[in-house]
């Protein structure tokens, strides 16, 4: 007995990620209710991001230029690419500090049983790249899941192809974890990669 | 190192009860992604929603029409009002099924200390109806908190002054509830409300 639109506005609510029913009734009441302003904010902020937003010409992040700022930007080192799997990778790591080279997007991982092959994670636009031969060291970032891994071994491969020194990102121990909630495979990875002190 | 206009979509996210900022940046992605589709419906459904959806001019639940279906429904019995907090209220007692009347939503409950008295929650238009004396008996099934206790008390005096019955929701220990990890409160009024068997 809700009135369409109410329902329909919920159902639309429901596309978000971790939102169910009953999450996505409490937001739509709570626009409709007490915050009639920010809905409308996000409803226009919203049709024009999904408008807008593209990818980048060379990094295929998100951006509603023609470039990204970080391809844009003259302070960064261009010499060291990193592979990241999505956009949410390059803000962690941006965070972090840590890396004063450019990105590379993939949007994705190879994916065979889902029609994802090399080229639409922009494999043939890295190598194009690569051609250029600015780039003297790929660091590649993708997830340490089973597809992850497949992934980083065929750009390993792109890479000695056009010589191009290539490294994967360290596994071991989290900082402020404890070894007896560690599972196994980060445990043996660390035993592995052990250090000299 | 965002694009502002992403930037811009994750702080719109953030007005959402329950949404932080990684569940934001997380929303944002996702729909720019791997979903523009349900993206561009949320944002158009929402503007709508925004836009249409008002008060219900008998009951002051939201609707986009000017009397919402429950009022304009011949089914419902006239003679009996239940009395809520909010539109959520209604759609939780619509979908158990008990009870027949129609309702009156007062979009909040009583609370002097942010300036909501009885007028910013209806009770002026409620005192208007109960004056036609079509209604019978008055529902109360505002929260059992401080504030939908007072709320309640308050009603009740309305009702007494126009010579209608009232009731309360009764309290007590909900089904498939355990003893053992209820609160002291919900007890003593089940001891109290003892029926004989």
């Amino acid at each position: 007995m809700q009135s369409p639109l109410i329902q329909e506005l919920i159902e639309a609510f429901r596309v978000l990620p971790g939102v169910g029913p009953k999450s996505a009734q409490r937001m739509a009441f709570y626009l409709l209710e007490q915050n009639k302003n920010g809905g409308s904010v996000l409803a226009k902020t919203l049709a024009k991001a999904v408008e807008e937003i593209g990818h980048c010409s060379l990094c295929r992040t998100l951006t509603e230029e023609e470039t990204c700022s970080i391809c844009q930007s003259s302070r960064r080192a261009t010499g060291e690419l990193c592979i990241v799997e999505s956009p949410s990778d390059v803000s962690v790591i941006e965070q972090s500090g840590i890396f004063q080279g450019q990105y590379f997007v993939l949007m994705g991982h190879l994916s065979p049983i889902d029609g994802i092959g090399p080229k639409q994670i922009g494999l043939d636009t890295l190598e194009k790249r690569l051609n250029d031969d600015s780039v003297h060291e790929l660091i590649i970032a993708t997830n340490p899941t089973v597809e992850g891994e497949a992934t980083a071994h065929y750009i390993q491969q792109i890479a000695l192809k056009h010589q191009v020194k290539v490294s994967r990102l360290a596994q071991g121990i989290p900082m402020g974890g404890e070894l007896e909630y560690l599972d196994s495979g980060t445990l043996s990875q660390a035993f592995l990669a052990r250090k000299a002190m």
